[in-house]
């Protein structure tokens, strides 16, 4: 044994620290970006009143609160719920983010506030919307971040 | 140096990871009770309508998102908030937890049922009230689960 084996891996050691670190923070970029993509496809989804396009931005167990309804829980309920929405809704609203908190490797929320207008199908009225949002992130096996839970309600007084 | 010191070595590392597991668990479980506590305290100072017992059970930054209101940010606006729900309204309602989920050493989310009636001081009349909640809790520095963000909604159809 060299006597400088110690000192090498001591040095080895804070390299791999250091190299951590960057590699943590690229990381921490691409999983931002990644969680912002999804809100931004959930945002054109909604938009575009496409349940198909709202599904897979779920996670398979995802849940969905939406006010005046129980909370639709997986796939089958998300669908049905959107469905159900879009049949009377069509939206035309943008989404801003107020915060995004990386919790954990594969965990994060995002905090919003939307703003817009929807026109309602049975009475042919366009309203004003606004909401507050808040989104639990989780990421996939395959490294997507995807909705696992999400509640919001209106910021308006109520009709 | 002797021989036996790697072999030592590593059955303390095993004790050590083997213990750390078990202290883990029960971290986990004094964790799950904590924040089961800090939701049972906001079900009570809820239905007792008083803001002061509300407060604590909230971090600093804490962000309270209630229906027909623009998010409450911080402890002064929730302050606020919470005087204002209280001025009007009388619950007697009782929270579910429907899941518990421990995301981070520091980060947990539960979500909620909640049922029963509201008395309201401007009609004078008792309504019946569900809602569905989700709430983001944190780990304070001094180990106490508090109330990070929480969003909510009824499921009620609009009256």
């Amino acid at each position: 044994m060299s006597a400088h084996r110690p000192i090498r891996s001591a040095l080895a050691a804070v390299a791999l620290v250091a190299m951590t670190g960057v590699l943590g923070a690229a990381s921490a970029d691409s999983d931002e970006a990644a969680i912002r993509a999804t809100m931004s496809s959930y945002n054109d989804a909604l938009n575009a009143g496409k349940t198909a396009a709202v599904l897979p931005l779920y996670t398979d167990d995802g849940i969905f609160m939406p006010p005046f309804s129980q909370s639709a829980i997986g796939q089958n309920a998300i669908r049905q719920s959107y469905d159900n929405v879009f049949k009377e809704l069509k939206f035309n609203v943008k989404f801003n983010i107020a915060e995004l908190v990386h919790m954990a490797p594969t965990w994060a929320y995002v905090r919003t506030n939307s703003a817009g207008t929807t026109a309602h199908a049975s009475t042919g009225k366009t309203t004003s919307e606004a909401n507050q949002e808040l989104f639990i992130f989780k990421k996939a096996s395959d490294g997507r971040w995807k909705i696992a839970r999400y509640s919001f309600s209106p910021t308006n007084p109520p009709n």
